[in-house]
């Protein structure tokens, strides 16, 4: 047996304990008044990097939460790989729908249940645990490498974009490799193909000055919750497609090659509406559930809210009503554009008698790409082949990760993904958990990874 | 001088300290937490009453908030009188938007703050001070008095309906009057023509078994917040006129005399968007603004709510969605068809991929009218004309006091409105206000009112 191997063996105890405490810090960055959590998580990394073996480990503030940076540059001659995760986590209510605290970490039938448990601090400690097995065991690394990662993923990296030109020469290198990310099951890997991009914006309609009895006044002005819903309603269509104009300008048609390539990677119809607890799907129509969450955008709306919302009654005019919405983007679209699309869509469709803003959210990124056959894509399948025993899928996601846009405009680097997430852990929602045997390989994968791209 | 106004004069301090002590209970009978307050409110009445030298007094339980009942029936041959007042009040948020605690009564300029203070707790205490005074100071009332004070008014009274057939022959009268209500403005009188009516519904859409990551599932599946401002903006056509069929179909055709006698009645346009802090009105075409808001039906959304609703972002795709509808009605709708027909139109325009329900809100009202020469009106009127000088003016109500149909229907007895509340008081607003002299003037107003009504 490889001397890292004996190494992971040896340490699971430890390390399973090491990813619990580091589960048990609540860092959502979207909550300012969690703003020091997500700072912990970022000084909890920056240790663990170097106590695996890391070296100039810096915490490099960003003007919002901050980036850990680590590197060991020790393989003459071999390239340099830029290993990318987040530590920071999505908000937890409905919090009664947890079956145990989001942040007192739950192990049960070897699946740790806890926010982030697999989206994304199971994953992204696992390129650590193998960098600190290599160096710990062997004395080496077989690539140079050097480590990204970030406290502000899950709201869209927004300061990201201006950090990084101050950094280029720090992070420099030759290929990212993402540990945010996913398997396809437990015994089927994948290659990831493209990732959506994403923007979004707030409404804020606003009546009168204060809230009104609503048979005074109810009749005699604009009601802002009925104007939102109207504005709202206006924004798709009966049958789910985006009525905002020009928002299908950019998007680049589907080739004939791609619809079949996604058409060979399997999809059980009644399996995903079992697991969603749905009876119908719904969506554009002229595309299969595949295409529609992989390769369309999509405008959802994430919250709204106005006026009396407790048990009971409150027959009141409210002043004022709100709505959360983001879209995610394919190629190649544009979220700067889509913006100014949606605000020129609510300025015409909003009607009288109220004020109506929107306001961007901070959360901002541009779709992504990657060729199946790119020399860093062939390193993962060789590996995953070996471990699953068949060849990756070659899939595609419907979620964003900012921050590859970033490494391609700045750093003019690609990334290729490599995590072990399985899509039915609850990413973003209530009782998330990630599998502990897929937290045991991950670690050796990413060894074997390293090797690979270092050949 | 007379003995009761000289006793009335020699007690205001200690009836505006009563006034601050019945308006430091936070009797929301909207909200369950505090049915307890509703009910030490109940008793705070009952005990009140008992010492003005009511006879008879109980707490009747109803099932819910419950009834005081108390009764003077010593003026033989003369008619009985059901004096009316509920003694529960609105919820209190926004909160924030207060300036002083709602249940913390502060007198400031003449003028009491707290909830309740107008609705109904300041209105409701003037019968039962008039009545002390008369007794106390002179033994006798110059009509037979019985009274009934609720504490389920501002949930529609959802009890009453069933408790009072249990009761008739307790509350049997002549003439309800009701010290639910106000006059035009500090200088000019009113009678009230008509109340409208009211019922409800909430809309709740439900989707995924959980909330899910927008980018995974977004597009595949329904969003309940779509869905459900599809539903919504179905309801009412963007020109503010009630979408729903059949809706309109029991509203009695405004007669040209009625349009008139409106007419009649001052309305400063600027000066009503100037208080409700708006640039322009908004509502039915082809109606004025008091035709719209006292006899024109509507249907208003109250309050919405769905997914993330916090500072920041979280790319949610939500599992439910919920909004609280109300509408107003006028001669001769129905609130229980009209229930029927909400339940019937969301019912046809439910978007796939949804499950959505339709629960019946437990407020519910008929519409209430009564001539201008009732002889409870015109003692009225006979009491405002030497109160303010003038002749009251023939307004209505867009408001609703279901309790006013459980009279007619169950009682046999017409209800006339004699309250002191001004339009600009924040009912069911923040910093809703008495003013002090209308409190005083009402106490006054109550004698002369029984003295006309036992002629």
């Amino acid at each position: 047996m490889n001397a890292y191997r004996t190494y992971l063996d040896g340490n699971q105890d430890r390390y399973l304990d090491e990813l619990l405490d580091f589960l048990r810090i609540p860092s959502i960055s979207a909550l300012p008044e969690r703003a020091e959590d997500v700072a912990r998580a970022g000084q909890w990394v920056a240790q663990r990097l170097s106590s695996a073996g890391a070296e100039n480990v810096e915490v490099l503030p960003t003007g919002g939460h901050p980036v850990v940076y680590g590197d060991w540059l020790h393989a003459e001659g071999k390239p340099t790989i830029l290993v990318y995760g987040h530590f920071d986590v999505q908000p937890v209510d409905p919090v009664e729908l947890w079956t145990h605290p989001p942040f007192e970490p739950t192990v049960v039938d070897g699946r740790v249940y806890a926010r982030g448990a697999s989206d994304d601090k199971g994953n992204m400690l696992a390129p650590i645990l193998a960098v600190e097995a290599l160096l710990r065991s062997g004395g080496a690394a077989p690539v140079n490498l050097k480590f990204c990662f970030e406290g502000q993923e899950e709201i869209g990296s927004p300061q990201i974009p201006e950090f990084m030109p101050a950094h280029v020469e720090r992070f420099a290198s030759d290929l990212a490799v993402s540990a945010d990310g996913g398997q396809f099951s437990e015994t089927e890997p994948l290659l990831l193909m493209s990732l959506r991009g994403i923007c979004g914006v707030q409404i804020d309609v606003h009546g009168a000055s204060t809230d009104l009895h609503s048979g005074l006044h109810g009749g005699r002005i604009q009601n802002p919750i009925h104007a939102l819903t109207q504005i709202l309603g206006s924004l798709r269509r009966a049958d789910g497609t985006v009525a905002v104009e020009g928002f299908y300008d950019d998007v680049a048609a589907l080739t004939e090659v791609e619809r079949a390539a996604i058409a060979r990677v399997p999809f059980d119809r009644d399996e995903y509406l079992c697991e969603v607890g749905l009876d119908e799907e719904f969506g554009e129509p002229g595309y299969t559930n595949r295409e529609r969450g992989w390769v369309r955008p999509t405008l959802e709306m994430n919250g709204i809210w106005g006026g009396f919302q407790e048990d009971g009654i409150k027959t009141v005019l409210p002043n004022a009503a709100h709505a959360k919405i983001t879209c995610r983007l394919v190629a190649d679209q544009d979220p700067e554009r889509i913006i100014g699309l949606l605000e020129e869509h609510v300025a015409q469709h909003a009607p009288p008698g109220v004020r109506v803003e929107v306001n961007p959210l901070s959360i901002r990124g541009r779709p992504y790409s990657i060729a199946a056959d790119h020399w860093g894509n062939r390193a993962a399948a060789a590996v995953l082949t070996e471990f699953y025993g068949r060849e990756p899928y070659q899939t595609r996601s419907g979620g964003s990760i900012p921050i590859t846009g970033v490494f391609l405009e700045q750093l003019g680097i690609d990334t290729i993904g490599f995590g072990f997430g399985i899509e039915d852990e609850n990413y973003h929602a209530p009782d998330e958990f990630f599998r502990l045997a897929s937290f045991r390989k991950s670690q050796r994968a990413y060894v074997r990874l390293l090797e690979e791209l270092g050949k």
